[in-house]
């Protein structure tokens, strides 16, 4: 009963809204009555957006980030040092070492971290792809960037193991990092610093 | 330099997010990264749900409710009390009221609250409006449902003085709603509770 007034239409958006990351049910409805509230300055220009994105972005074949091109900007960015790798988890810490600007290298995209328990082999991540990229002879350094959790750490075990065959060399993040936590949520200086210290894996 | 990795669509994308209430830029990134990689479950069905809200919503030109028919479905819904009008702030408020569910009578959405301070008068709300509705003689309660805020309280009393000269017996909601609190945080237990024990105003 308590929904039914709200017609089906406001009633989908505010579900779809719901599962956006950061909205429960209550701040999904007022983002859905601000959407309606603006519907031109807001409602009509972010659902072009999205139309936008769903249709232009992908997955750079390279490296995993997301780009509209393929390979990505930065792949094929000239100005980059080709020669160094920083392997992250996500699309979200590459956004993060970017917006620290400590190191124009390029990345690899995991897409996440080893983890038995919920089932995420090392076939689930792009772990052999990036031996291959640095069997190429074209990496020399990996800079591990990986988040300081233990998933993180083990999966940053596995991966200095696999390169061992190759001939780059291996660096992680210096301490820095504080432990347990994740690169997204920290402040770019602290990036930067733990970018410039990197330390032998 | 630290954005431009992204790409225009991305970059849009996450700067049309960040406007939505409840998203700040750090959030928005993570909400808009959580859509690209669930493109086909949540993107291309949330842009989708925002061009048909876009297009289909309207204002109800009776009550200021939002629906996709008007007069909204609640307007135009025999079953429901018409002689009883439900005085809101905001659609956000009814829609809490809805869910509460005690009181199957109708609407008015007043649009705000007057406040000098930020130059909304009388002629910024629909007062006008709402004396029409009752000086029609269709309407014989007016239950202020308004904010037990200053600003909202000040509403009230102007309302009330309009409403003096039209034959509608006008009540407010019992003191149950905490002072300084806002009717679309509270509990529904609450809100059904201060709906039955409205006292005269
Ligand atoms: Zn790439
Ligand atoms: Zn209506």
């Amino acid at each position: 009963m308590a929904r039914s007034v709200l017609g089906p239409e406001i009633e989908r958006l505010i579900q779809l809204l719901a599962k956006l990351p950061g909205l429960g049910p209550r701040s999904a409805r007022r983002a859905a009555l601000a959407l309606i509230k603006k519907k031109d300055q807001l409602l009509v220009p972010l659902a072009g957006a999205m139309s936008l994105a769903a249709e232009r972005v992908k997955v750079c074949s390279v490296c995993g980030n997301i780009d509209t091109v393929d390979p990505c900007a930065i792949c094929s960015d000239p100005e980059r040092d080709a020669r160094t790798l920083i392997v992250v988890e996500d699309v979200s810490d590459l956004w993060a070492l970017e917006r620290a600007g400590a190191m124009k290298a390029r990345y690899h995209v995991l897409g996440g971290t080893l983890s038995p328990l919920d089932g995420v082999g090392p076939d689930d991540l792009t772990i052999d792809a990036l031996v291959r990229r640095c069997a190429s002879g074209e990496v020399s350094e990996v800079i591990l960037a990986v988040n300081a959790t233990v998933d993180g750490q083990a999966t940053a075990h596995v991966i200095t193991d696999r390169l061992t065959a190759t001939p780059v060399k291996v660096s992680r993040l210096a301490h820095g990092v504080p432990v347990g936590g994740e690169l997204d949520y920290l402040d770019e200086g602290t990036l930067a610093a733990a970018l410039r210290a990197r330390t032998p894996f």
